[in-house]
């Protein structure tokens, strides 16, 4: 089945707003084994969403569409649809049902805006928005399915999950997409590239390789496609062998695999707790690791001590160091580090310093110059790394490095 | 003049990247008064890339690829660009010269992959990529100008900057199209909606309104399209006085404003600092103040206190709070800004402790439970919101609300 997703709004086409929904969308097709073909954005206007729609019925099976659903008069989307589809709106009683519940459990009053939302094209089939006011719509023309849904991502997400997968997963047989993706830090994408082109040029054909680099972090992607999923599956698992023999301490996971959920899973399986001294990361880290669910299990918390009395008052860092060295540099990490696992009592901790950018950076010491320490009860690890000129880059790279370091102390593989 | 936006990528339509460019690029053509009718996403095969250059130059004047332009071989743009253009590839010297200092700048071999990225299109312009090795390139056919240029945001971003956009400045004049965006917080959209229903109706027809929700802010968008730049300014100038008047309370910045940017400035203006206690935003807030360079000036730091233990020993919350009220109430997050606000010194201090979710919710505190307490040295301010299931959005949302009540106590604004 091929399919194509729309995404409907003026806020995208002038930047305003980035197009998240579509990557999730597209990721979740392809676990169905649904190829999306293509993505495309267009205005609040009536001859586009026309033209897209025209477009879109020549070689897909499915046309998801997103957006212009809302309450306000800018969201032309319903009725658009209504007269493409060759019909009128009328009120759904059930949608006005689930609209006033929705408006009072939220202690506020309908208003016309809000009666307004129960009409809905009278020869589409409706699909429930538990968490909104905006029903999704499903029309069917010729051989094509239309799936109209609201562009708010969590009202979107849980109408996917909960109705629209479901009922594709039933639909979609025969034809299998599997990828499997592979996390390495540690090289540029030309090294990488260049010490597995022999691997690549050995690969079968019915797979394909790409590489995503992000910061800190090159993706490796497998894609298989074919229609017999269990030698699919055999065919990338042998090429995950091969590249665990070839690249072994660059992988640091796989697929969606976040390096704060790895750490995450690796202390809550030993038990153990971990504590964190941010300086040039700002709390990030801390941000990254708390936004795994349950996360509080192990960890205990973090300073961000972005002023150097404070590494000196709450951290334990010794002044001497701090004159001696400067706040950027092994000596004052590591003593974050160590300080932040006594004043915390946890089992493991990190600490950064850097400098991020624009500002701060000398001829010893350019912007991008970072310090980065891991300690457990029996060491502290430290490193130096000279990263870019970008200071949210700089952020995030420090921040995923410093995540792997801690991965690596944890089971004990060299840094 | 019309452009359309052409991003090039299987990661993008199998969902492994959100594109982030096209909003990037359609903000800064928007500036230029040249609108984006199109945002289109294309996976790395040369009839989907044909099919897409054939439809875009339909009914634009500019055509912007971004994408498949890396050392590996799963990126087919440039090859595919001069099969469409009708050339072949050819070594060009310079941009030869600049990848291998580049290269040599990295302290790395050059290799294969790396010549390779010096071989393009015999009729095209090449733009310079000042921060990485595949060059931009540029081709004129019939009365369309399509520039090509890498999927990497930052190279893209600095080509963009340093390159195509003072050109495109150059040609584009007498057609303007200007936005004004008005941040509220506070309200949900359609209340905010009805209150602004008579407003609405009154605005002049060279405006257009848009209401963007995302987490915790509702976005007031207005458009003006024509030829008299003077007039537009003066238009859009009118009726943000009246959503003044209409909702003063409800406007929190204008514009690409952040709370973490407007907060900043008025710390820096009154030269005054800031310490942050976080428990349920886990290092968010932190992460979004130091996101601006030149945060150090004015943020001091912050405790992330996830276990009750740290907020006692580190944040001198009284046990018996946390026993009697528990962590989440009004007593133990007061104490926590003002306890911070001691250990850091700070003028100011902001506080969260809620449960972000899945876990921890009880009847009498349900998921989404939030307190929040803002500091000064003469008061403490405290407010209970109960936000939603979502424990990344409750995260974002909390973080915001703070930044808010933070931003209104130090400017006298009532709660």
């Amino acid at each position: 089945m091929k399919a194509e997703i729309i995404t409907i709004g003026d806020e995208i086409l002038i930047g305003q707003t980035v197009d998240t929904n579509s990557a999730w969308i597209a990721q979740e097709l392809n676990l169905l084994g649904i190829d999306v073909v293509r993505i495309v954005s267009i205005s609040d206007k009536k001859d586009e969403i026309f033209k897209a729609l025209n477009n879109a019925r020549k070689n897909t099976d499915l046309v998801l569409i997103t957006g212009g659903l809302g309450p306000t008069d800018d969201d032309i989307t319903k009725k658009t649809l209504a007269e493409y589809f060759d019909t009128k709106l009328v009120q759904n009683k059930e949608v006005l049902k689930h609209v006033e519940e929705f408006v009072i459990k939220r202690k506020a009053h309908m208003n016309d805006r809000n009666v307004k939302q129960a009409d809905v094209p009278e020869n589409c089939s409706i699909i429930k928005n538990e968490i909104g006011t905006a029903p999704g719509m499903l029309f069917n023309k010729g051989d094509v399915t239309y799936i109209s849904m609201p562009g708010v991502p969590f009202e979107m997400k849980r109408m996917m999950t909960q109705f629209i997968l479901p009922e594709l997963a039933k639909i979609e047989k025969g034809y299998y997409i599997i990828h499997k993706v592979i996390l390495t830090q540690g090289w540029p994408e030309s090294k990488l590239a260049e010490h597995l082109e022999e691997w690549e040029n050995q690969i079968p054909e019915e797979i394909s390789v790409a590489y995503l680099p992000s910061p800190g972090i090159i993706k490796l992607r497998l894609t298989a496609k074919g229609t017999n999923q269990e030698h699919l599956i055999n065919l990338i698992s042998d090429q995950v062998k091969k590249l665990k023999i070839l690249i072994p301490r660059l992988i640091c996971g796989y697929d969606n695999d976040k390096l704060e959920d790895i750490v995450g899973m690796l202390l809550n399986k030993e038990k153990k707790t971990l504590s964190l001294a941010e300086s040039c990361t700002g709390g990030n880290i801390s941000h990254l690791i708390t936004s795994i669910p349950g996360s509080s299990e192990y960890f205990l918390g973090g300073v961000v001590a972005y002023s150097n009395q404070i590494k000196e008052a709450v951290l334990f860092v010794n002044n001497n160091s701090i004159v001696n060295y400067g706040a950027v540099s092994k000596q004052v990490v590591e003593e974050m580090a160590m300080g932040v696992r006594r004043l915390y009592k946890s089992d493991f901790s990190i600490a950064t310093s850097g400098i991020a950018g624009p500002g701060g950076g000398t001829e010893e010491k350019p912007v991008g110059t970072t310090w980065i320490a891991v300690a457990s009860e029996t060491m502290v690890l430290s490193k130096k790394y000279v990263l870019g000129n970008h200071r949210g880059r700089n952020i995030q790279m420090a921040s995923i490095i410093a995540l792997n370091m801690l991965r690596k102390l944890i089971l004990g593989i060299e840094l």
